[in-house]
């Protein structure tokens, strides 16, 4: 398979198992793409890491992908995103996209009293890039940014509806409630897993951004304009591959968690090769 | 300074800043000691990785302090211990001490009903490391262990003292108190600075056993058994040293929560180097 055929899978990695939920929209949005999945599971997670660190980390990764003939990639990963996208994209002539940029955009688009607000690991939110993306976007509009490290976590203890995650929630978000904001960008992939306890949290009248849907339409976007959408007229036996860095057994149980179906077949390699 | 000498100082090593739970009871009781510390910030956490990869860290960390020309090594991470600790003692003809032995010894010595708890990481309470080495002391004690990982991610929000982790701990903790559980083990290097809080929720008439403190005694008999143990009489300014794999900023805030001096002259290696 020629590196850029319209045939060729989409790349998509992420620190472990939370990209997931970006491989799901681009299953349910874009069905006839195959998709090659990298999760660094051995040295998840990147929320706590330097710059310097992740950028290192997405080049390796970026060159075991192309070992797989990919014809794009997405960084389903905000930490990755918000430190390395600009570094390594176009690396190697592909296109590269993360899930920051559209996140941005689409919260920029849809506050109405110019009050945005973000949540997601200690890396993102310390790398203002969903702050100054946004204000690119519309310099008016303020944002308030929050790190709410304990979410990982709970969604990980499959702890989603629980007063425990609850009272979390509370108090991570009281200051967006109090600065009132219209609209909250779930900066952080495991996020949508708590998307209603949040709207909940949040109130009905607060827009809810997921990053990983607004990924999967920017990456639909990019195919169609760049002749490389799939006509899916290949019928593959398994559309989907998983790589891992590390074979730990709740990688396979958190992924059936996410995904409608069994990534028993997922492949162990050593990342620091690359 | 050669390898073996008693002035050399002593490799201590975890996957982060847990370990410094470790480095705090031999300064503590060692104060002669010198130490050179290294947390892999880079890829903590360790828990939720593989035997095979933690073995590898383990090897890459153990290079690396040698050539500090250290006089002994104490795994200060439970994880590790658990799955290294057999495969890399006498590793280029230094002695290694984890934490797991001196923890679960003291346990077994401790209970008096023969019902002995053990919370740690996913790695640790899977490995059952704990268990087999209780029950190595005494086959006749029945061990209960209980995998606690929000603990960490609490401990590192200094919700230390705090009604949210609170309950998090009377969830976690119910089994052993149904279970009547004499004593416990502390086998996660975040959780002595749980102590009173776990201890409250237990109740008074139940031990805590803490490998950190255990592991400092054993490295203490080590030194003076081997005759390693440091007069005191070169007057080092800076005693202890710190090496990181990443310079995260909540590295040295963190530490300095731990221990009672600023350790800002931390230094990052690249440890995939060694």
């Amino acid at each position: 398979m020629d590196r850029g055929s319209a045939e060729a899978p989409i790349g998509v990695f992420d620190s472990g198992v939370g990209g997931l939920t970006v491989a799901r929209e681009i299953m349910r949005n874009l069905p006839a793409e195959h998709i090659v999945y990298f999760g660094d599971t051995a040295r998840l997670p990147y929320g706590s890491k330097s710059r310097e660190t992740i950028v290192m980390f997405s080049r390796q990764i970026i060159r075991f992908l192309q070992t797989q003939d990919v014809k794009a990639i997405v960084i389903a990963c905000n930490t990755a995103s918000a430190y390395a996208l600009d570094e390594v994209s176009r690396e190697g002539g592909l296109p590269v996209i993360g899930v920051v940029k559209p996140g941005a955009r689409v919260a920029a688009e849809a506050t109405k009293n110019g009050r945005v607000g973000v949540i997601g690991t200690q890396g993102t939110v310390g790398s203002h890039i969903y702050r100054d993306l946004i204000q690119k976007n519309d310099p008016r509009i303020t944002v308030i940014e929050k790190a709410c490290p304990l979410f990982v976590p709970l969604v990980e203890e499959r702890w989603i509806h629980d007063p425990i995650t609850r009272q979390v929630a509370e108090r991570y978000l009281a200051e967006m409630k109090s600065q009132q904001v219209d609209t909250l960008v779930l900066g952080c992939t495991h996020y949508p897993l708590l998307r209603s306890m949040i709207g909940e949290v949040m109130g009905s009248s607060v827009t809810l951004v997921n990053p990983a849907y607004e990924a999967a339409q920017e990456l639909k976007r990019l195919l169609e304009r760049e002749g490389l959408a799939n006509p899916g007229t290949d019928e593959k036996e398994f559309p989907y591959r998983f790589f891992v860095s590390d074979l730990a057994e709740n990688f396979k149980e958190f992924a059936n968690s996410i995904l409608p179906y069994d990534v028993g077949m997922t492949q162990k390699i050593d990342i620091e090769e690359y």
